[in-house]
């Protein structure tokens, strides 16, 4: 079976959890705590980042390269379109999340919040914090904007564009800083994506320290 | 014809670049100050990022999708093997030098030392630069280490993962900052992928305020 090392709360790590789990992949979860630095994971992966993923007698690293590499290997169902202009608007989306997103948001909210009191690396930057929950809005606008024109992020079926948005902001979610009350298009869209058999991991996520808040598994939020 | 949007020595530019003239596509190189958020660039680009490329009729951001849709969409010369593993580890080495040698390498150096002075954000910080002048050369180490089993990074073949990493090298190179002599393999694999035709236009490119040192052209530095 697939092993996958994570920590809960990744998005990069949720990314490649959805895709295993759209494609009914089996995978055993191993929780790793990459920032101790054990030797065993550095030989897994030098780069000392999660996910790692132990799969057809390889292990690999980088969520994107992950990701494509699942999507070529196990292509049903589909988390890229055929055409190739949607295909570069998924990859364009995933960037925007992994990258844009990640360094405005996630890294400012979450890593502020949980990543720095878990590796024991002091207390939330106050200014960060606050730049994230402005930039959250900007992005949660442009999502709005785009779900406007079509039912899905990338186009009018789900891809991995999706599981990337959808990656960052639940985590973000687990710790209340999503405002569902920004867009309607945005909730139906996450309430969408909530509900798939994918996601049921994610949902029972727990970490200590920071209980799971009500909402946060609650399909009907 | 295509046109492109960067600036000289921005590695994702770059990486765009040596794609476009690998594959003989004709491209308008088009400067952009994209950190005066020009209303017309962010209309381009809502990222405000570089490089935008206009091609085929579309506009497009995010090089790693950029590189994606060139691949699919002019297939000659390969820039990426058959494969899946092989696809595997070019996708996973572009993520290495895009994200990881960005991070620790290049934002520390180039940033510091030439991005703040033209974008007049202040003096370089010469604790980043210590730390990417440190942190290069494990860089080199893992390249060689690579280059020891392989003829290119990512395997036998000339990939997009060569181009990304020379596309960082190339970059540093410009202001110094790339120690050659620390290993035979990997000066040989720079000297290789410098003499190519399709990094000419990179050889030719000079940025006012910091002048191109004499070895930087020169194909037997």
């Amino acid at each position: 079976m697939a092993k996958l090392y994570h920590v809960p709360l990744s998005p990069f790590c949720r990314k490649v959890r959805l895709s295993l789990a759209e494609k009914k992949i089996e995978c055993e979860l191993i929780e790793e705590k990459y920032w101790e630095k054990d030797p065993d994971f550095l030989r897994r992966n030098p780069a000392a980042k999660v996910p790692v993923l132990k799969i057809d007698g390889r292990t690999m690293a980088e969520s994107a390269a992950i990701c494509e590499y699942l999507e070529e290997k196990y292509p049903a169902p589909p988390l890229m379109p055929r055409s190739l202009d949607a295909r570069y608007e998924v990859r364009r989306l995933v960037g925007w999340f992994d990258d844009k997103f990640h360094n405005e948001v996630t890294s400012k909210l979450l890593y502020e919040r949980v990543n720095k009191k878990v590796t024991k690396q002091g207390f939330p930057d106050s200014g960060n914090v606050k730049a994230g929950a402005k930039a959250i809005k900007y992005h949660l606008d442009y999502m709005a904007w785009l779900l406007d024109h079509r039912r899905w992020l990338a186009g009018d079926t789900m891809t991995l564009a999706d599981f990337a948005a959808a990656a960052h902001l639940s985590s973000l979610d687990y710790i209340r800083d999503v405002d569902w009350n920004r867009s309607a298009v945005v909730k139906d869209w996450y309430a969408k994506i909530k509900s798939r058999p994918a996601f049921r991991s994610i949902l029972a996520d727990q970490v200590p320290g920071f209980p799971q808040p009500p909402h946060y598994a609650d399909l009907d939020f």
